[in-house]
């Protein structure tokens, strides 16, 4: 059988992950790396491929997996689809999510593409979970709790304080979707961590949540990419009440993302032209293999 | 907006509970409930509503939900789409599930309609949560833990059985996907206890699972429609181990089922013609309401 062929655009945390999720998947192929830098300063476990500066130097890429910083994901996946190559991303700011979607659904449309979008696992599988419960008990609340683990966003947000110089930022769940943010930082010499911190809890990222700023020797030491979720919903199914639950996970962040790019890759293949989000895709196309013997096996 | 008209056929608890779901939903309306009797002895709850022998009866029916014993499925539902209506099911037998998709596939692709089938809890909404997880997560092992809760099937098993005057069959989780089998039972005046429990015993429904038989004053007073699944998966995404899911639920067990039907029931309006099982479908299509709204407080 044929093999889809995959190229990586953006080669840090997710890029590697996502490598090693189409490595081994047995139904796709490499096809190379884009990279600004090109080759240059090339990690060695890049030595077997293609690593470029522009996608268009790649030989017939099916499907693009976009592991680019979340703002650079509109303007890359425009690019790609008009080159009639499907992109599937992990766009993580909820808001613009339905912008993102309209935006890349016409440039798709209009060049036969497929784009899935937010395909991580928060926008991601976790929004399936979230679909499927409001679905089969309509009426009552969903909380999602996230962590304990490093939040990528507000790590990046401390880092951008005058007087940091390495920040981690954890997300502690205190249950009912609410969160406490315990920030880890190494400080600039000639600066103030009482300054530092006050300026850290001020910002927009964590004004509304409780917030601790701790200075530590050493960030590098503390981080670690676990992450968790606890997902709950209490609601009614017809007019029967206390329908109860939960869905829990434990994982390595990035490596969940990748994994989950590279399913929304392979389902790109089986969908009109168009952008979707998750929500929007048959669970059954994420899977490799034959689709009688996956039902057969999971239903 | 125009409503969806929805038939019930069979009213047992399912279809009791289906009916509820149905008034519940803010899109659909109710064409009216087929029984095999007919209009004669009728609940009250049916009152406001048109009851007859044959969905040929009703007008403009565009879905029927059925709401019959899982081996009458097949006999019905081909009967259905061969009128141009969809049509769903809780059909529950896991190991020919594809061949009733098969069987009513062409049936609903001749007669322009579409069915959903085994859209329960399991098979149905557990099936889209263990296909997600095993395309996150490839490599591993998922377990479905029942219960406690009282098994359907297994409590007929056991009615059947010589002696048997009432039954209830309870299905313990004893971790890893295997159970224990709690039966409840009164006998019939001048049947020995211990013939009885050998017998059931030795079904082929209890012959492979631990079993115990109790003897009680009155099973009536011992039955509790609650169930409850835990499902778990520890696998690999791309070349991370340790990834840890966890689905937990504690429900009524005729309540979700009757509104997993509603749920899918919609959505077999938005499908082209066909027959499909519930990972097949978008998640996003078991919801009323606007796409890009549900999107926008869901993804």
């Amino acid at each position: 059988m044929k093999k889809i062929r995959a190229a990586v655009v953006g080669y840090g945390n997710i890029g590697r992950y996502t490598l090693q999720a189409l490595e081994a998947a047995p139904d796709f192929e490499v096809a190379g790396i884009v990279r600004r830098q090109g080759a240059t300063d090339c990690p060695a476990e890049l030595a077997a491929y293609k690593v470029v500066k522009d996608i268009t130097e790649l030989d017939q890429v099916d499907v693009a997996v976009l592991a680019t910083p979340t703002r650079k994901v509109e303007e890359y996946a425009k690019q790609i689809l008009a080159l009639g190559i499907n992109t599937v991303d992990s766009f993580d700011i909820h808001t613009q999510i339905v912008d993102l979607r309209r935006s890349l659904n016409a440039v798709a449309k209009e060049h036969g593409a497929v784009s899935i979008i937010s395909a991580g696992w928060d926008p991601g599988s976790d929004s399936v979970v979230r679909t499927l419960l409001q679905a089969i008990a309509p009426k009552g609340i969903t909380y999602t709790n996230f962590g304990p683990g490093m939040s990528m966003g507000h790590t990046v947000a401390v880092k951008a304080i005058e007087g940091v110089k390495k920040a981690l930022s954890m997300t502690i769940p205190t249950g009912t979707g609410i969160h406490r943010r315990m920030v880890y930082i190494e400080i600039e010499e000639g600066y103030n961590f009482d300054t530092v911190a006050a300026a850290i809890k001020a910002d927009p990222y964590f004004a509304s949540d409780e917030t601790h700023v701790n200075l530590v020797p050493s960030v590098d030491e503390v981080i670690d990419m676990g992450h968790g979720v606890n997902l709950t919903r209490k609601g009614v199914s017809g007019t029967t009440q206390n329908q109860l639950f939960e869905f829990n996970m434990r994982i390595n962040n990035p490596a969940l993302t990748g994994q989950v790019l590279v399913c929304v890759a392979r389902a790109a293949m089986r969908q009109q032209p168009g952008c979707y989000t998750m929500v929007e895709v048959p669970v059954i196309d994420l899977l490799p293999g034959d689709r009688e013997e996956n039902i057969r096996h999971l239903v």
